[in-house]
């Protein structure tokens, strides 16, 4: 695709939507939206004018003259993509979609609630708690990121094995489709056989298809009673063994998450903390949620055998102490590498084990730092791979290898790329690679159809001619 | 569209791919297939040619012809849909999954079972149940509709309330796309950020965005505790108020029905049994599953207390005659009417009260016999209405006005036209009508993108130039 720059005609007609105030094209602003947290510089770019839109009109507006002037806009939310989501990579227009940040309506009757697309994910979380009722979306930013954020990559999180991912908590959404119109899509019903389900055709495309505006979100009940256990092991096929067993003794846990011993004691140091087997210990901590005080107790009985009968050798409860430790993992390991990338693999809940032990054990082959992390409940492996001072192309060279091991292995798994951080600018190529051709050539036979000009998010997911 | 009729170079290209004996066009076996269940013999049409395909392979090379000849195809499943939804419109290749019928693989550890569009509902809810597990999938047609059918309607059924529909069943899908290629979209895995949601696109689509040709379904532990209560009420406003107050009180049951008397006495009289208040008895029925028998005897406790406050005047255990009486409802009304017609009418869950109450009330107006059915537990109503001995025209006004009254109603109160029949081609009108126009403009790009030729299940939802 070929791009028109911003000239000052396009940034005229910009400020006559939103205001001169949140229209800046000021360098060092500019400079702040060029990347993400995604810890490769060689993936940012600058944009050309940032611009904050006030209203879903006002985003539909911006569309079309970005249509009528042929420049690309990349809409960005907290920017926490770690995989250049929020990048744009052919500059134009970077669209905040922060200061849409109103929660518009809790309805405890119907059990939803409706927000803005930059509404922090924390503040909905909380007001749905304050009446008694739960988002169960929850991934680890969730202080940081936006909605808008979670339904655009489909995030992931720490409740995901009993609730599901964010597609799950969806009701219905509000979009600006590419050409600049107001799309409402979904409903508040518990069953609908209306139509195509284009809801969830937007929801996880990585806001290639559409701009979401608003979302309508399920409330759940608030389970009662909450228990967190540690359980400790000192061999790491003991440690994977134990999700499948979980699985099939029916304890139906709200997380099932995975910690190496390089997590365990890089996340301790930094936290000032330390947990039991500190220098050899690998660490499942089980999340288990009920509605009774009679059923937590029957599953925490259970839990402790499951977790015995795996060879852990300590069985505790997971205080907040542990939760600091595990939350600490990913801001821990920059003391180690400015440089680093990390891997967000999933594959099935039954390979998980056989998974993180082969790719273990390839790791060892490389120079470069690898830690690993899972949220091995729902088969989502977190790979931090660290350069520290390779040399570049080594490091390069290092990783590619590592991966061309890696993908076709996970594939083969039946797994795919990405987890919950999305493919973004990131996974590009990996993405044109690995894919099923027929399904990739079905993605861009949408994606152009939905997009003729290729100006939403171009080079997000897949590349578009 | 224009679409060419099918020549003897087409059936001789068909003969070709699937062998002479798949291939028919005697005039008893056109006439076979020129209807479903639908009861409004305008809607049928006598296709051209019945092909049988025996694998996907297949189904790809029809496709093709199909294309190269630009001839119309319709596929069909066990032929159970009440919209006309196997109906070609255009006649051209009725395409028949029946004989592709195999359960490919029952994975108790990874807990999905894979099977051919062409297998029986019943049959894989066995084969899961034979290895201690459930398909949640439950139309009321389970014994007789095929799985293919059931993810292109995004069936329903007597699960959904805590399962969700069939869409909520599945993990991925095999499906030959309109141009001929075969797509493997979704994977088993509880987590996924890796591209679009193409599988959720293609299921519900019935059978116009691809011809699911294979399943992977999600299979869920078998609760071993189930008890099934009959709530009969004398007063229509507290009978439909019992559903708001089971989801308050955190019941979560497995389904809840809702029968009028209408249905009670047509279905009592049919099936020759007597159940309490056969003159004037309201009927829920609600269904509680539990994985132990502590949770079951405080659910049923509870159960009963929120039935006795909201006004039953009997609460009894469900037992098989009650059940034989809710299957026999729509067979029941046969005898009132050959001509009838049903809505598929859903809400909120929140208004299926007042939703029942209004449009119980306004069809006093009418002159057509008209019952009431409800999976109350979803928001999904059904109406029978029965045509008797009205004059056609008269029974086309009535309906037309009654229709007028009804449908911007729902949708005022956030509901739409269907509910689990989908809208085939019997409410292609009506979709056309009420749905947003971006919402189905939106439909429609993707419909031409994918299917430039429209020789996919034309005039099914929607109608594409």
């Amino acid at each position: 695709m070929n791009y028109n720059p911003v000239t000052n005609e396009v940034i005229q007609a910009l400020e006559q939507i939103v205001g001169a105030r949140n229209v800046k094209t000021a360098p060092e602003v500019l400079e702040a939206y060029q990347s993400d947290e995604s810890l490769t510089p060689d993936l940012w770019h600058l944009p050309e004018v940032v611009v904050s839109p006030g209203s879903t009109e006002e985003v539909a507006a911006i569309m079309k003259v970005a249509n009528q002037y042929k420049v690309p806009v990349t809409p960005r939310s907290a920017g926490t993509s770690v995989s250049a989501g929020a990048v744009p990579v052919y500059g134009g227009i970077v669209l905040l979609m922060e200061r849409m940040n109103r929660i518009l309506e809790i309805n405890t009757e119907g059990m939803y609630l409706v927000a803005e697309a930059g509404a922090r994910t924390a503040d909905i979380q909380a007001a749905a708690k304050e009446k008694g009722l739960m988002y169960a979306g929850d991934p680890c930013s969730a202080d940081s990121c936006l909605i808008g954020g979670n339904l655009a990559t489909n995030a992931g999180g720490n409740k995901a094995v009993r609730y599901g991912t964010t597609r799950h908590q969806v009701y219905a959404i509000e979009a600006v489709l590419p050409n600049g119109k107001i799309a409402h899509l979904g409903a508040p019903l518990k069953k609908c056989s209306t139509g195509y389900c284009l809801d969830q055709l937007i929801i996880g495309s990585e806001g290639t298809l559409g701009i979401i505006t608003q979302a309508t979100l399920k409330l759940v009940p608030l389970a009662p009673y909450k228990l967190d256990v540690l359980a400790v092991f000192t061999d790491l096929k003991k440690a994977t063994a134990l999700v499948p067993q979980l699985i099939k003794a029916g304890l139906n846990p709200t997380s099932v998450e995975f910690m190496d011993n390089n997590f365990v004691r890089s996340a301790s140091d930094y936290s000032e903390l330390r947990l039991p087997h500190y220098e050899d210990g690998i660490y499942d901590i089980v999340s288990i949620e009920t509605f009774s005080e009679h059923e937590l107790d029957e599953k925490m009985e259970k839990l402790a055998e499951v977790c015995e009968a795996c060879g852990a050798t300590d069985v505790v409860e997971a205080d907040d102490r542990v939760w600091k430790v595990r939350r600490n993992c990913l801001e821990s390991t920059r003391v180690f590498s400015r440089v680093a990338t990390s891997e967000d693999l999933v594959v099935p809940v039954t390979k998980i084990a056989e998974c993180i032990q082969t790719l273990v054990e390839e790791s060892k082959k490389y120079d470069f730092l690898i830690f690993c992390l899972a949220h091995a409940g729902d088969g989502n492996l977190h790979f931090q791979i660290m350069k520290r001072d390779m040399p570049d192309d080594e490091w390069e060279r290092q990783l590619a290898q590592f991966r061309a091991f890696a993908y076709p292995y996970v594939y083969q798994l039946g797994g795919r790329l990405s987890g919950e951080h999305g493919i973004g600018y990131k996974r590009l190529s990996y993405m044109e690679q690995y894919t099923d051709p027929v399904e990739l050539e079905l993605m861009k036979t949408i994606k152009k159809a939905m997009d003729p000009n290729g100006i939403l998010n171009p080079d997000k997911i897949i590349h578009v001619e």
